[in-house]
């Protein structure tokens, strides 16, 4: 009998043998197996549903919080839902097969590049079942095998979720072994699974910051994780007040919990004392608490009761991840550049103004994934960005950075066409 | 007084401080920096023959052989050879600056991608002082910083060169401390380097096998090093015999050290009688050792005297940098494809057929970085895939694949100009 260890490493290699076959389907059979998962969703509802209240009660038994429960739980109208995304993954373009930079050389051969997958995607998630079928989808239509290891609490609403992909999949015609789930949840098979980089090309965690803290620490492989955003919007001088207002409050409040969301606010010493109030005044309103500097804090404290904090040097450079923002006031768009520089993370910065040069300069000089002109940061989404689907958002400079869709999860290889030519 | 390695981490800082401002100098400054070195190569030839004539000597005292003693030597020829390379690089276009995607989303963000240097490169190599000149301008002229560690062996050429550079670049008006370079040669220097991934953002290794293998396995950043390459030449059922051979011979003999010379040949057994021995007749006048297959066997033994070998497991999938070669007999496309699955670095692979479908599938099938279509493997190369300079090639399919050039030496940022946008 197998260990659970030479089981994952089977059904690793499993996964490699089905991802050279899955770089060469069609495009229809890809689009055959996500309307297959889509169509069983709702075929299998009673089943899907009934496995996940397995794992419901279990987790209720145990004293999992209200918001993790609800996590976890799938519903007959989240399972429709979860049927519509998955179809709208397949109405997106496939990645695969597009060929670029193809030319002619000199010597007659003819030479591009061809953009295939990346090969096998493993995912480490946590709670919500419908990672499965999420991570599932978006590997099948990028044409990439994934190793899927879902959390202990969901395992039975994982275990049937993958079935289903599986079988939709095999029915369509696709590679088999292209999907693959552990169905142990022996914490050391993922510790074994983040050592398997000759296996697994790229890894997805999906969870909380611990999780996604281990992987990235241990993976000996790439790792794709939504990345820290400490992200500043920087009011400069000559500012259209109003916007900047809009901009702000949209940034911090819209979805505080994201790394998108503002962290820091840095405004022009001349434009602090007409915009802070008003600003402020917003946040107030949706219980933003303000970690002030001294400048910002001496303008602020005149006005109505703010929750407002004098801030310490831990204040900049933190993501808050709640209804919390730093305040600055900077006497120049240079101490804005230095300030984002020292403290940024590279995720997504954001200048207000109607002063050209400083926008350009702005755009020019700040080094972040995403870097904006009178918007506000809360947009670095790859839906936002018309990527259709998201499979993370990277601060990483190496593949890709900001948004990630499905053509970053491929690669390419060159392609030579030749007559018998040899090199000289 | 600073221990070598808080100075090690003062020119780590200072090179990161310097890429921010690298990222945005105009290429003017940066092709003045590149005609600068040319000049001053020439200008102070005298200093640097002087510097590396130290070195040389030692060596020669030390039992250096004679062709590591080749590889260090410096000449009045292989500086003026030098500097037209510098020149070659600066003659490229720039890679940085180019925006691409750029669209105009539904809600009136103007969105894009504008290509970015990667940051910082670390540069680890032994020997040739050369190499110092060569990274340094690829890494100008792809705007980013560069720390530099030669060997010990080449200190007093390395530093004098490593002066040029930067006294070439400041004289431009690029950023002060792009170029770094590590005086002290102590090896725990480039333990600690290599653990630098919050200032290094991609480590390039020359140097000997041991050299590279042990930066891959402890680097802490992303490693581009010139991948192993076990390259195969499918010979298949209808081929041009003539080409078949020509490419074969090519590929083998005209550099049998490097990466993407031949390893394994597979035959297609209905022509393994024809192609054989006219095969091994030219290998055989140019020197090539066949570790041969039962069938190979049977077929050339029949021969005028040939360096035959039966071949053992260990010969398939061997890198041999020799002039040797494995010969395989196959029945099918399917076995050469099943074998070079199985083989195959990933690096070059070619097929040699006048069939239309078995090149298709060859092309299709086959996952490496460059698939040749009746052309010799020798092509991978940067220069001959009309790249310009080569950084190196790369058998992983994460951020650029293949010979990487200039461009692939960079990142991108998403930029978005907005007037007042926020997210619903």
């Amino acid at each position: 009998m197998k260990s659970p260890i030479e089981e994952l490493e089977v059904k690793g290699k499993a996964a490699k043998a089905a991802s050279r076959r899955m770089a060469y389907i069609s495009t229809d059979v890809k689009n055959k197996a996500l309307a297959n998962i889509a169509d069983d969703l709702l075929a299998k509802k009673d089943e899907l549903l009934a496995a996940n209240q397995i794992d419901y009660k279990e987790a209720e038994k145990a004293g999992m919080t209200a918001a993790l429960l609800d996590r976890l739980l799938l519903t007959s109208e989240r399972l429709e839902a979860i049927a519509q995304d998955v179809l709208a993954v397949a109405a997106l373009p496939d990645p695969v097969g597009e060929v670029f930079d193809m030319r002619t050389l000199p010597n007659g051969l003819l030479i591009g590049r061809k953009r295939v997958p990346l090969g096998v995607i493993g995912a480490i998630y946590e709670s919500r079942p419908n990672v499965t079928i999420d991570i599932s989808s978006l590997c099948l239509k990028s044409g990439n095998a994934v190793i899927l290891r879902g959390g202990k609490e969901s395992i039975n609403s994982n275990s049937a979720l993958a079935k289903v992909v599986q079988g939709a999949a095999a029915r369509a015609g696709a590679p088999d072994g292209a999907v693959q789930f552990i169905e142990n949840t022996d914490r050391a098979l993922v510790s074994h699974m983040l050592t398997m980089s000759d296996i697994i090309d790229l890894m997805i965690p999906r969870g909380g910051a611990g999780l996604i803290k281990f992987i990235k620490e241990k993976a000996a492989m790439p790792v794709v994780a939504g990345g820290i955003g400490v992200c500043h919007t920087y009011v400069d001088k000559s500012t259209d007040v109003a916007k900047a207002v809009a901009i702000a409050y949209n940034a911090k409040v819209q979805r505080p919990t994201v790394c998108n969301a503002l962290d820091s606010l840095l405004v022009h010493t001349e434009i602090a004392e007409a915009y802070l109030p008003l600003v402020a005044a917003e946040w107030a309103k949706a219980g933003v608490e303000m970690h002030c500097d001294g400048k910002a804090l001496s303008i602020l404290k005149q006005n109505p009761p703010l929750k407002l904090v004098p801030s310490t040097d831990e204040d900049w450079g933190k993501e808050f991840l709640s209804l919390v923002a730093a305040i600055k006031v900077v006497d120049s768009l240079d101490e804005a550049l230095a300030h984002i520089e020292d403290y940024g993370s590279g995720h997504s910065e954001a200048i207000v103004t109607q002063d050209y040069s400083a926008a350009m300069r702005f755009l020019n000089e700040v080094d972040a994934a995403c870097v904006y002109v009178n918007a506000s940061t809360r947009f670095t989404d790859g839906g936002q960005f018309g990527l259709g689907a998201e499979v993370g958002i990277s601060t990483q400079k190496m593949h890709a950075r900001g948004p990630l869709g499905l053509k970053e999860m491929t690669s390419y290889k060159w392609l030579i066409f030749g007559s018998g030519q040899v090199r000289p």
